[in-house]
């Protein structure tokens, strides 16, 4: 058997690794029988020299295969989806995504993650409503998929220990974006999840990992072949990520929009990705005959109040106290009653007359990060209450914010507390709003999704 | 200042790394502040990228400044010199070589590596002398290079720290042979010997680790380079490597061909080297106004006794008893009286009759390290005693053995314990000797040094 020494040596020269040698790689990081620095070193090869799509099968069965693999009821056969999304700001869409989906029938085990530097994570979104609890067993997992229908959830100890390992090394040794490496860590996940389909929102855009249609392409084709090669039924949708998901940015907030979306009252751009990614599930699925049917019925379970009472029903099965979760859910409910509001607001003003031909997603979510919304390292704690709500629209006419002006004086509120938005941080986000007179080059509505990928 | 994720991150998209950077990242392996994985990340990132003359020249400097620099007396100004080779099979050099500078007035304060794989190293040559002690402080080299001239001493911990660091994980991680890593790595050490003048011996050849001349100037030149901007005069010879330097291999057999050397009974190949090594670096310290009576120096002080007695102090200001010194170094010495002689002698026969075309090193080489000869791994222990003792000459006229025959029966003596060679090792031996009716194509004498590269 070829030492690790040997196979580090092989994929620094470029060469292709034998199925058997990747196994021999990922079980040395799975028992820990590989040093650090090795696994360093292999990364920073990878990275390099890249892996043929032979290769990339490899890695993310053998990384699936390093834990848990989970196993449903027979009758659930065809039913069990999930969503994965490359990170957006102000992406709530799993929060009104996954109880639509249960509404609609599917079995939702969404195993999600937390937010880091500017993304945000589901997680930290949802443990802003008081009691929610995203740690469940396998077991629990399994009860309330059978009893609600879906849930949102922290990753277990058991399931992809390898991809943890080389999820914190790939961070340590800047092997983040390299196209095997991420497919191997989300398909591996999804795939230990045994999921019947799976559809993945790969962003591009100012706001996004990759900042062109190209590059998401090849990221979405990759995740899509791994995917249905690891047996379950993969499509993409490619998104565009210059602006931000919603109005809201930051944790309480987003749970806000969520659950206005979910009383059929959500903005249209996040509508419009929960019910394509929705839809095309429900079609991969089998339960409809094609993805304008599939869009419809996600619609109106969302317009209909059903994904709301999954939403509820999900809440209290993970811990919401059921009248916390009744007051979340009422028609007209008072969200500061039980989210906590930030102790400042500070609304900033529309410079000048004009359309509103741009905001920038990625100053916005840079200033919130450093406010506290996210976290620069794994464990550091966020404040649920920082964020911003945007008061305008992509292609809106606005004027120049005056007293007097009650429309359209102001364009962004943000919510914060300690530390307070510096002079500099301010100005950052004054620059995030470009107003002009041109005609704007896209609106969310007609771009958010630019293309989907079917399963091959 | 960076991060060090962002220093790997610009080195592994190759671009260059200014000296605050490279610093940075020295002090934090230094210090260890930095992870392994980290470091194994940027050795491969090196590995991949390469380093432009001024970062080769950075690193270098600062793996030097990572511990201790030696200072010297104001008197021994230009004369503080050392020999580098990268390493042969059967390279007795530094032996012979130390003390007959020693005789010519220099101060040589040669601090030598073990061996590691197939690859002897000085250190354990010179432990095969009962008594002979290699761990001496700074305080005691200056006090033997003061009173003898010469010593030959393993690594000090206050030397180079962070060479030992990133040694360890170059070896781990499959990074040893980069042309940047190496050259910092060998000219960081000598530079903290304060050297006023440095000759290197890099080898090419079947046995050496490069395997052509073109490679093996590149590295040259690399050191060269470097050296000279550290301020040590330094030059380079390029020596062939196919067979073996002297007659014999392995620890306490070439402890007593370099005894014998120093009694003016050695081998020529072997004269060669230490005669135009020697000869560079008094050509380089000015006690010679040029190489050829730099040679004749050399010579002179080995074949006249001078390094014998230089030796002699050397092997008593080391820790051996005064008669076991006296006893090795005495014109008629029963070398085994002192050295331990292995349990077995097996000669090898001369399989047919004609020319010695080849005896191929490496074959040898690697059959004695699973011998016992050297380790595989740092820190494991060796057989002083195994070993092998060539006993025909390139060129030679040699005869098939029989029994009958005195001379050309045999062409190998080897020396072995436990394990002893197994079939598959003696066809091994076997098939190193070339024998055919063809002129050599190349002999040692006239090989052995093909090139010189000065300083510049």
């Amino acid at each position: 058997m070829m030492s690790v020494q040997d196979l580090i040596r092989k994929k620094r020269d470029g060469k292709t690794l034998a199925n058997e040698e990747i196994k021999t790689f990922i079980d040395a990081v799975t028992n820990k029988t590989i040093q650090d620095c090795q696994t360093g070193a292999m990364l920073m090869a990878i990275w390099q020299k890249g892996m043929v799509p032979e290769e990339v099968e490899t890695l993310t069965r053998e990384i699936m295969s390093s834990g848990e693999v989970m196993s449903w009821p027979k009758e659930w056969a065809g039913l069990v989806v999930d969503k994965h999304s490359t990170g957006g700001v102000g992406d709530k869409v799993s929060l009104v995504l996954a109880p639509a989906l249960a509404a609609c029938g599917c079995k939702v085990p969404m195993i999600s993650g937390r937010g880091l530097a500017h993304t945000g994570g589901t997680l930290d979104k949802l443990e802003s409503i008081p009691g929610f609890n995203i740690h469940q067993s396998a077991a629990q997992i399994l009860e309330i998929l059978g009893s609600v229908g879906c849930c949102i959830v922290g990753q277990t100890e058991t399931l992809v220990p390898a991809d943890r390992v080389l999820y914190d090394l790939r961070d340590a040794t800047s092997t983040v974006n390299s196209l095997p490496l991420i497919t191997a860590s989300i398909i591996s996940k999804k795939g230990a999840e045994s999921l019947s389909a799976l559809v993945l929102d790969v962003k591009f855009g100012r706001a996004a990992l990759y900042k062109d249609l190209d590059s998401a392409r090849e990221l979405a084709q990759s995740l899509v072949h791994a995917g249905n090669l690891l047996g379950m039924r993969t499509a993409a949708a490619l998104s565009c990520m210059d602006a931000v998901i919603g109005r809201c940015v930051g944790n309480s907030l987003e749970v806000m929009e969520s659950l206005e979306t979910l009383k059929g009252r959500g903005p249209e751009d996040l509508m419009e990705l929960v019910t394509s990614l929705g839809g095309l599930l429900l079609q991969m699925t089998g339960s409809v005959s094609d993805l304008s049917e599939g869009r419809r019925k996600i619609s109106d379970a969302v317009i209909g109040g059903a994904a709301l009472s999954k939403f509820q029903a999900m809440m209290e099965a993970q811990g919401v106290a059921n009248e916390t979760a009744r007051s979340l859910c009422s028609a007209h409910s008072d969200y500061y009653s039980v989210l906590r509001k930030a102790e400042h607001q500070m609304e900033l003003k529309t410079p000048t007359d004009g359309e509103v031909l741009e905001v920038d997603g990625l100053a916005l979510a840079e200033v919130l990060h450093k406010l506290g919304a996210g976290r620069s390292k794994v464990g550091e704690p966020v404040n649920h209450s920082v964020g911003a709500e945007l008061l305008v629209s992509l292609g809106q006419r606005v004027s120049k914010g005056q007293r007097s002006t009650v429309m359209g004086a102001s364009w962004l509120r943000l919510h914060f507390e300690t530390p307070r938005p510096t002079a500099g941080q301010i100005a950052r986000l004054q620059g995030a709003l470009t107003v002009g007179t041109n005609t704007p080059t896209h609106t969310h509505t007609h771009t958010l999704v630019r293309e989907l990928l079917p399963p091959q």
